[in-house]
């Protein structure tokens, strides 16, 4: 189970290595959504995401007779950038497994970060066992996405943040997909701050998470299409399911119209870049803004790694 | 002639009501272009533009009787909002000549300040006779947008914030049209830092400024035909030029074309999104980096008031 401490030691191992976020605020959003929304900009994240936090806090942990068998990761690409960075960082070798139809700019970054990238078909092979035997292979150390308590207590320093420079928040809304990032985040915001209410954030189309919080157990969906690449997982961690099922309020769901309408959103009025799963937590509470009217509501931009042809394509359809 | 008094004296009415706005950095950057490069980012000033400053300060520093007749403005955009942002807050009427092809969002969200909004041709009327007419007609105090001490002064507030948050810098560039920004700048910046070289940045179709500061003397052009819409000016103010002349190291210029890639670098790289004249002391450094290697560099990027749809119009030609 994951515990408050881990998050402070990953909050001390990232510190001066990870850029401390801004907080964003909008005058015209909060009149828009009718409540006070506190947005935890983790697009300005090194390497673009929030995911960083945890990979460097998994890389870190690991011993040196670890480090020097290098690391390997799979990820539908912001996690394969952060292994990718993190490894680098610590002078260890990479090699990440990315589907092969990852947005091009992640598939490139995380080669610039010097990592070896393979390519895999995601809606035909078995991107786990896939990860295992590559390992097995070469020796490597696994780092996986979210179902891994030191990657878990990495995401999770982001609402430790977000709790130090927000007080007396009502609500916090984080996007999930695998379940890392929003149980790493629940532990740390009801340990700060034991009145807030934590949220979930899925696009519609790939509600797992939300038919787990409501079947009590947790259930297993087809690869979701959706515009949030981010997520499309198939079902939430372990790891993560024992923190979400006891102390997530709910899982909001949102369209992918919504998400390109909370993109266009920060784009003109804010003149940040969000990728849709960096937008997903914002548009969920678009969707929702009567259950928060009035409230102070943190919400997380998770990542901002997207090109500009995909950005233009989405938003002008 | 301005003092550096009258920035400070800016700086205290500013004071919680104008954003201070962060420095951003970005390894990528400094990799590509081989300097230290910190980045004042005015996008995310209030009402998208630096131009908040100068005209919060100058309607701040008139009399109740005078602010009680309105305020007229005419400007070509970002000023336009700037006042009639800074006139509501000051519960005073505002009145604003705008360009008939000003951005729509331009437009709107003068309007939406609650400003009355005045349309002129400004390849054919001289805004600044109409702007006197229509004040004289009215009674109002008209807030011109650069060659004015308190819109300067105003300006210079974000060199003053510039120069308290990274010491020791070797330059600084910042865009310039009409000069106030410029202006105001150096004289902030020259105080703080003595050893500053400072340096304006244009698009290359609307060079009058160089050609102003190499001749010794104000150059004046046609209307620049140019994507960078906040500097289309014709010629630099009296006052901003009574500090460039003396003050001010050289003007850079920079192609449209450039200015496009470094809204596509910040876009892609740092997240964040920039009007073109809001990338053009960036594109300026981009084409002058061999006169700026190993240096510790400040730009402006001055504003993001840009729709999406002129966005990609500019980024996908």
């Amino acid at each position: 189970m994951l515990e408050f401490s881990d998050i402070q030691t990953a909050a001390a191992r990232i510190n001066g290595v990870a850029h401390r976020t801004p907080i964003l605020t909008s005058r015209t959003l909060d009149a828009l959504l009718g409540c006070e929304v506190f947005l935890k900009a983790e697009n300005f994240q090194r390497m673009g995401a929030f995911k960083f936090r945890g990979g460097y806090n998994a890389i870190n942990a690991l011993t040196d007779a670890e480090r020097a068998r290098g690391v390997l990761a799979f990820s539908s690409g912001n996690h394969a950038q952060a292994v990718a960075l993190a490894a680098q960082l610590h002078g260890c070798k990479a090699a990440i497994l990315m589907p092969s139809d990852a947005p091009q700019m992640k598939l490139d970054a995380t080669r610039g970060y010097g990592a070896e990238v393979i390519t895999y078909d995601r809606y035909r092979e078995d991107r786990s066992a896939l990860a295992k035997r590559y390992a097995d292979e070469r020796g490597a150390v696994l780092i996986p996405p979210y179902d891994y308590l030191p990657v878990m207590a990495g995401q999770g320093t982001c609402a430790l943040e977000i709790c130090e420079d927000v007080p007396d928040l009502d609500a916090l809304i984080v996007c999930t997909g695998g379940g890392g990032f929003l149980s790493g985040c629940t532990v740390a915001a009801k340990t700060r701050q034991p009145g807030i209410k934590v949220y979930g954030a899925e696009p519609e189309a790939g509600n797992d998470v939300q038919q787990s919080l409501r079947s009590g157990h947790i259930v297993s969906i087809d690869v979701p299409k959706t515009i949030c690449d981010g997520q499309q997982t198939q079902a939430v961690g372990i790891h993560p399911w024992e923190v979400i099922r006891t102390q997530v309020t709910d899982i909001l769901t949102t369209s992918d119209a919504t998400v390109i309408d909370a993109m266009r959103f920060a784009f003109e009025r804010m003149k940040i870049v969000l990728e849709p799963s960096g937008a997903c937590a914002l548009a969920a509470l678009m969707t929702a803004r009567e259950q928060f009217a009035g409230r102070r509501v943190a919400v997380t931009l998770s990542g901002g790694n997207i090109d500009f042809a995909r950005f233009a394509k989405l938003l002008q359809t």
